[in-house]
């Protein structure tokens, strides 16, 4: 099915490409103009969140001098948003924050998503250029928004490598900042420039047995064992593999084996994330781990404590049309079609989650050789180049450029919505 | 548990011994003396049978020929039993007899079992000395009915080796041809003399999985692996064993694993045998096999199949009254208390099933060198030589001995009848 | 790895159509009233071969049909032929036949294979219509050599569902007839046109555990469960899933599962096959798996028996220029491009040891809606219905002729030949 | 096995009784009155201990309060012992001490044993009262040496709880403060009175699977899994389990089990007990236990990381003629052969090693009703209360005289020291 897919998509893009003839106005060279010009500030920043390093929920700073230059900008900035108290503590997202900007009447809202949060071994993800090819597209659509219609949202997301724990877009989702959003925007450095806007649905279980604690020479049968339970888990969990479609990801870890050798574990955990091309495939794996946890239990003895979590990642939604949009704009700022490539490799994103409410894409950018890894320390290196900057100027620009389209263009933001809607329709069929 | 048991019984018998006087009367002599006489011809029907060597519900000519003998002896014979047609097939045991005398004038039943089924490999577990040793003590006794208040049963209890499933002893008890019964005795060839009466619990469980089929490289993901419910039950079990009291065993085997690799596997099947020393225990342990079987399903999704079965097995009730009635009457006859030795190693037989329905005890008589194990080319090579064959009279002394105590003694049929009771109730806490 | 390759397939293919300009000559067209002449008379044979539904091995009647047939078109015809007598019984493979038609002069050898084996639910993989479709060719081309350089080679390629065993193509290839081949055609009927080469590399492996035979309740300890081994491994099997590239197929059945339960197993066994989209890829796998039986064997204390099995299959060569000389016959013939589709599920052939010895190309012609499964009964019928023979004519034609390409074009018998070498060279990288 | 070698023993048992006649003589009478009059102040050092309830290695109070009551009674007294430096940090056990008193010229050594350190819920195994046992009959001991041949060490033996990391009687053994002694005693507190010597031979295995991490779902294919390694490990071990001997124990726990869900973990570990009621069996299960670590090395691909650990615990040495010795006082005392029971379950203790070098005894003295578990809270205030006081004087008596009889009665020893050469000979045959 992945295959398919992707091979329909490219006929999709092809026959797209035909006929898409794509003329860059005034309005356009403006928003180049602008870009170029804010861009030594916005390398500036760049430098600054790099050097944070601030890690999920922790990026005050780095939130902090975002809002600071949106405001420069002319930008309208809320921060300290209030989102579910059961994904974030206190329900405030302190290191989220919303900027505003109308346009000249009302229109279409393009909202372009900016991350800043970074890894233990820094910002080894390249958060920090997704947060400022955001800010250089913000400060483009910033110049012409006088006398363009519609709304521009730039929308702080933190916590994204979290983002399975709901903090990040998902909170903020809920909290209804998107409302009234028409397309989302967002970008990401990696070691290619693709449209590759794969990503798993990711959904994670926590399974805890308890047992009865007992000595384990002289009274095992009189125990519980708890860790019989995680161990016939993981036992039934790989018997299901060989019978799961391919895509299908399933990856587990101990959290909790046993205190002291000589005692009949009374509390054992594991924890297992289920993953896959599409959220209802996803979801019917799902079901089978945790059947496999209720099997443990039935099976050993053991209790098993569980209940689904809060938060569960769907997979994205692709929307061909506006991938197109996205395609033309690189096109004439140098990236052709034939240099985007898609990734082997797939994970997850609170992204997903977004893409599912709002057409949305994500455009990769390439600051690094072929093979370098994302999480890498050489990514983390290559995320605070010159050659990196170049990439996250383009990067703005075609962000910029496409979303100007949206406001501007009703007819292709009517093939975007519509695409959008199939495209929603087919999701897991 | 086990340990403890035993000891306790030999402490029980090392007291009773103190108290016991036993003495040895004119019928006792009559007894002996009838056994000795009869001894030339029983030899030569246990030649026959070794010789015959007919597998279990096949004993006809052995049958026969015991018939024959008890016939002559006086006995009231009957074969063609009538049983529960769903333990043998049109409901006759055809191989089954029941011989019948009746003493002066109402008293006891004493009931003498006679076996002679051969296996596979012959009769290498002696149940050619068994057939005789029994015929013996029936010859014993026909010399003293007609001054001896009560009753003598001979049955005959055909396909032992098969017995847990339900076409020997059971579908005899069903029948009720035990009915009236006091006690039970019977005998049973080995390496050692031994009144060790314990006997496993044990029932059997056939798990069937159902699947669905499907090309197992082309469509794996759509079909169900009724293997992986096998699979699945067997890890389960095996993390079940830590847990369990040591003397439980279970043991299985794959009876069916797939048809051919290609294909995803629609049926597989295994067969399990679970066994404790005492029933409850392998009750419990086999409710949680069978929940393995369940987990196997809940986790696999393959289909299960599992009706309990007809028999169960039940583990031996111990008398320790009657034990001392066969002891004192093994040590006039020569065989000292301190030759008796218990066995390291267990097995289950459809004895326990009588045993808890009437005071019973097995007398275990030696033929061959310590060691030599039951089922063995040696132990049938054994189970016809002329050693075989004194100790194979000295049972069926002991025996119809012990049998005329119970007939005569009425403070000792007490005892052996409070104790059965006792230790019935006992079982299993 | 898949996806990437399978578009990078079709970019190459879109930019070959956009060259190629395919003129059809005169031949060609002799070529095609050929085989509409002998269209009755083949229509003819494919439901005699459909009728007989013979087993592999056993295609006697269906092979001398065929031979009969070939003799007609004036082909020089060879039965019995002689081939190693450890992949086919006493070294004569009796159902397989090479038909021979030298040209006017030296030059290129094409070679046509017909396959004509049955399932046990008859003709459900529609190997009549392989066979016919190759006579047809076999009639087209014979009417063309006497004016046409080189030589054409029929090879009837008996028993290709059990290809594995080596008792089709493989013994054949080891035999030496296709020595002097240029080029491969074969076509196989399923649910929708394709030109989608893949076959995954397979091996089988059988892995026999010998133990020790012990009474399973009363010293289970004495003994050495061999069923044990089998389980091990499927457990071992089980935890190599999760990093195994996701197009790896591991698959496997209990054979051997222990004789009964009381007994511990001295004898188990079980069979897997593995496979992969690449055979380094396989290899690589199945060397993971034999790890897994000898980690059983380390583990359990049973001993293991095993020897890699005389044949593997080798994934296939996939030849660009040959797909594109057959994809522009087609076209001539009707079937667009963009009528080919990929599949999504795939299986192993004896075809793929053919593609690593020669460019091999294999056509596959809709008889069936799509969605109708290989081997199903719906598929069977299929393959003898009158909509069925047209899709077969057409694939006849599509041969013939790209086969009389291959023979007068010297262009494009190098492209092939080029293309060849490249794909070999790359595969398993 | 277990069952056979105690019913023996309670037969050697019961025949040494009836030829035992045990005379108490004047100074027997001189030892008991020294233990009582030392009561009250023996008391007071139980609850002192009691209520230090100082952690094994962190005895320290505990140690220098039994030291002064030692050198008050005459011992010559010596504290921080040196002893290897890889069992017991920098070399010097600085809880441990050897305390020593010469009688009145050469003869033989008698060793008393002492324990005080505590467990994280305070006394709950009653080490205070092995203590003050200990210190009660070196009081009587000290009185009557004057006038006896030989000599009494007494040892204060730390950190009995964690004895398998060697840290305790290990550490002395090896130290060579044992050397010279001809006989060992030892008391504990129990549920019940008896001289069952059974400890299990227990080694401790320690398994660190080491693995390469990569993303769990964009690349499990380039990780290798060092969880697989441990679960693996598991799945071979609980697969051996039907086939130990009923005795032997295997438990293990998962110590590092994964790092976080999203990485295959490259780092994993797991900790495993092995015992059984011989040294010899309970080695051969390690080596089993071991194998399957290796196994799963093999099949995982996963690195193992293993050494032997520097101590294992032997399995008890049983010496008839000693616990006739201590039996035979107890009976004067006041304690019957008849109150003297068995365990059914059974745990190790460090004291097993002296058992293999010396030949000792233990003798069990009941402080709590009949099921009060060891370790339990229950077990704890037990050791405190007035009726405990009542069974530690007797427990203190009885190994007083008998150490007595030990220095006075060299046919005693002689039957003690030939016994202990029979039974470690026999062990594990």
């Amino acid at each position: 099915m992945q295959r398919l897919t992707s091979i329909a998509l490219i006929t999709v893009l092809a026959v797209l490409m035909v006929f898409t003839v794509h003329p860059v106005g005034a309005d356009s060279k403006k928003i180049v103009a602008a870009i170029d010009a804010a861009g030594a500030s916005c390398r500036g920043v760049s430098q600054q969140i790099w050097e944070f390093k601030e890690l999920g929920q922790q990026e005050v700073k780095s939130a902090a001098l975002l809002k600071e230059e949106l405001a420069k900008l002319g930008y309208k900035v809320t921060g300290d948003l209030k989102v579910p108290d059961d994904l974030v503590k206190d329900g405030i997202s302190k290191t989220a924050f919303k900027a505003e900007m109308a346009g000249k009447g009302p229109g279409p809202t393009v909202t372009l998503m900016l991350e800043y949060d970074a890894l233990a071994n820094g910002h080894a993800c390249g958060h920090n250029l997704i947060a400022t090819s955001g800010l250089l597209a913000a400060a483009g659509l910033a110049k012409v928004m006088k006398e363009t219609p519609g709304r521009v949202f730039v929308i702080g997301t933190p916590d994204e490598e979290r983002g399975s724990r709901g903090g990040g877009k998902v909170a903020l989702l809920e909290g209804g900042y998107f409302d009234g959003t028409d397309v989302v925007f967002i970008t990401h450095p990696n070691d290619r420039w693709s449209l590759d806007q794969r990503f798993l649905a990711m959904k994670r279980a926590m399974f805890t047995f308890k047992g009865k604690s007992s000595h384990a020479a002289a009274s095992p049968h009189k125990g519980v064992n708890a860790l019989r339970g995680v161990l016939l888990t993981f036992n039934c969990v790989d018997s299901l593999r060989e019978h799961l479609r391919q895509d299908v990801r399933i990856h587990g870890i101990v959290t909790k084996g046993g205190a002291v050798v000589n005692v009949v574990p009374e509390l054992a955990q594991a924890e297992f994330a289920c993953r896959a091309l599409d959220t209802a495939t996803m979801e019917n794996a799902y079901t089978k781990i945790v059947n496999c946890a209720k099997a443990a239990e039935l099976g050993t003895g053991a209790t098993l404590e569980f209940t689904e979590p809060r938060v569960a990642l769907k997979a994205t939604i692709t929307d061909p049309a506006l991938l197109e949009t996205v395609q033309a704009n690189l096109k004439t700022l140098g990236i052709a079609g034939s240099q985007l490539k898609d990734f082997d490799e797939l994970a997850s994103s609170d992204l997903g989650m977004v893409s599912y409410a709002y057409p949305t894409v994500n455009l990769w950018f390439k600051i690094a050789p072929e093979g370098t890894a994302l999480h890498s320390d050489a990514m983390r290196e290559a995320a605070n180049t010159d050659d990196a900057w170049k990439s996250t100027l383009i990067a703005g620009k075609a962000v910029a450029r496409s979303a100007y389209d949206m406001l501007t263009n009703p007819a292709k933001l009517k093939a975007v919505q519509d695409g959008f809607k199939e495209a929603k329709a087919k999701e897991g069929k």
